[in-house]
């Protein structure tokens, strides 16, 4: 097949991975990935395929007790000389290995062959991931089409070192000020200098005493940082501003509501704006269908503290994990890569706990 | 006399203030002032003119005992709105009136009426002061014809509410750094947050016990603070540096050594660059061209706390003070205005002590 934005979902993962990689598809750019999905997915009679913006859904109908959701976005951040990729020693190198290729075509590969699953399953691969929220594929999706997001379970198969991180801690933005008096810097005892006054505000972020809770059986670990900071008129000019960004991440027993009440708690006497609040998602490795993929995937499991797309699932009340090849630690890096162990181990178990091959069957079809 | 770039210098002081305020002039576009101010100079057979760029100098050399130099700069600030200017209840509004062509028509009239002074004289127009030092024309001569700046004493015509500020404070400019490690904000535990180690450097700030040392019987004010902060890479990334940048306002007893010595002692443990330094000046006082001058403006003298031309002077061991008229307060101001008295004031003082008229003669020529 010569035409490079036609998807042969026959081939293996690790192929799939890299032509998947070379359609480029940036943030605002995802038109020609999501028309080859879709054109991938529409000749399947097993699924029915809907398509909204560039947000492709693919469904099972089959009647099964339990529904599972596996979801992955098909854009990546800017390129960085680093397409296409190349395969090396074990290891896919290029822009969108990591974040998240691999995933996606772990994805198509079980939407392909799970012709007979155990549980129906709804695959999701969406749009605008990396930008603003508000352009988010799976935002706009559980706006207008929530019932396409309801499951018993929900996997997101971002880069998670092919283990299973659980939940995610919640992340709220907002600025702290600091006010004073403008005066020449000359005769600064005529004024209020609002940066030294922000010396304050610093003080209390150097002495925060961060919680760890723990919550079904995983230790969230809490932060609360200045991010930015900027002050200052001119030279000359003594200056009655200085505004303090800061980033707090709560662990998922912190509703968004609580999560304002401690920062404005936090900096009592300072005037607070809450520029950004995105709550936090529950572990929720409680519920059946959680607790029977952790088993089938090795029951290792950690807690996530970065925010993710899996808070878009909680609050639709869809327990939630993330579960999907490659080193976080290498998204939105020059020299990003994932290991196609990995690519090929994640297949392989989600394959296994959907009822397509037996435990100890090493190989996939 | 109809053409507006044509200066008559027998009207008188006032109306010749708004004469001059009317050329536009604000820094880098003098040429129109400066080939006015040359045209009405050059005529005059007690003076020799030379052109500087668009500085103009004019000096008697009538083999006085003493010389003086009486300076003021032909620019301003930006136009805001503030132009052409009007006379109301003795008060002329607009750019320029106060800083600082109210003082640069006292000098024009002295140059033309001053025929047969009891000094030597040497009046300096010169261009870009509101601008960067290093186009300043008057840190410009002192490079090229250092001699047309040597006196025993100067007077720089900048408002001053028309009575004698001595010398000047220094300024320093430094940015102090501080370090850290970055690290996503979701995992800060991993980083090192530079703009909570900022913290301590604020609190020095927050510290600072000003001197305020006494120099020829004049109170002087030193300062230091932060006048810029920046840090922040991202909202979710833990920022590595944060910089602030800092002002120290220096006495005059201080030299611009000792100055960068106390600075890099203060903020000891942090990387401090310098950069931007300027000298302080003496008041000078005790010098006896100095000390007549005061006396005949009244015997009222202030420590001058910003940075003025002055110290262009003191570099080259020539004693001077600030004496305008105009309220400083209003340099730069979209209502920038001067009290027509002020001008009359600051003009018949300065004839008087130079010999023009008798001390008790009210009125000018």
């Amino acid at each position: 097949m010569t035409d490079p934005h036609v998807l042969d979902l026959s081939t293996d993962v690790v192929s799939l991975t890299e032509r998947l990689c070379n359609i480029e598809s940036v943030s605002h750019n995802e038109r020609a990935i999501a028309d080859a999905v879709e054109a991938a997915l529409r000749p399947l009679g097993h699924l029915t395929v809907t398509r909204h913006g560039n947000t492709v859904v693919a469904r099972t109908e089959l009647g099964r007790d339990e529904r599972v959701v596996i979801a992955g976005h098909l854009d990546t951040v800017p390129v960085n000389s680093n397409l296409p990729v190349r395969r090396e020693d074990g290891i896919l190198h290029g822009l969108g290995t990591c974040d998240m290729k691999a995933g996606d075509a772990v994805i198509l590969k079980l939407a392909a062959d799970l012709t007979d699953p155990n549980r129906d399953l709804t695959f999701i691969l969406y749009d605008c991931e990396e930008i603003e929220s508000h352009h988010n594929g799976l935002f706009k999706l559980a706006m207008s089409d929530p019932e396409l997001m309801r499951a018993d379970f929900a996997i997101l198969m971002e880069p998670s070192d092919a283990i299973v991180e659980a939940g995610c801690q919640g992340s709220l933005q907002c600025d702290v000020r600091a006010a004073g008096e403008r005066a020449h810097s000359a005769r600064s005892w005529k004024g209020v200098n609002a940066i030294h006054k922000a010396g304050e505000i610093l003080n209390r972020l150097a002495t925060y005493d961060a919680r760890t809770p723990v919550i079904d059986g995983l230790e969230y670990h809490e932060g609360l940082n200045a991010v930015g900071i900027s002050g200052g008129v001119a030279t000359n000019v003594l200056p009655d501003e200085c505004v303090v960004s800061v980033n707090y991440r709560f662990a998922p027993d912190r509703t968004e509501a609580e999560a304002e009440v401690f920062v404005r708690d936090f900096f009592d006497g300072f005037e607070v704006t809450i520029t950004d609040n995105s709550p936090g998602a529950h572990p929720g490795l409680s519920r059946p269908a959680a607790k029977e993929f952790i088993e089938a995937v090795g029951g290792e499991v950690k807690p996530k503290f970065g925010w993710t797309d899996v808070a878009r699932f909680t609050v639709l009340d869809v327990p939630a994990v993330n579960f999907g090849p490659g080193d976080p630690m290498f998204a939105h890096k020059q020299d990003e890569h994932v290991a196609i162990e990995h690519i090929e181990r994640c297949e392989r178990q989600l394959r296994t706990w959907l009822g397509l091959d037996k435990p100890d069957h090493r190989e996939g079809s």
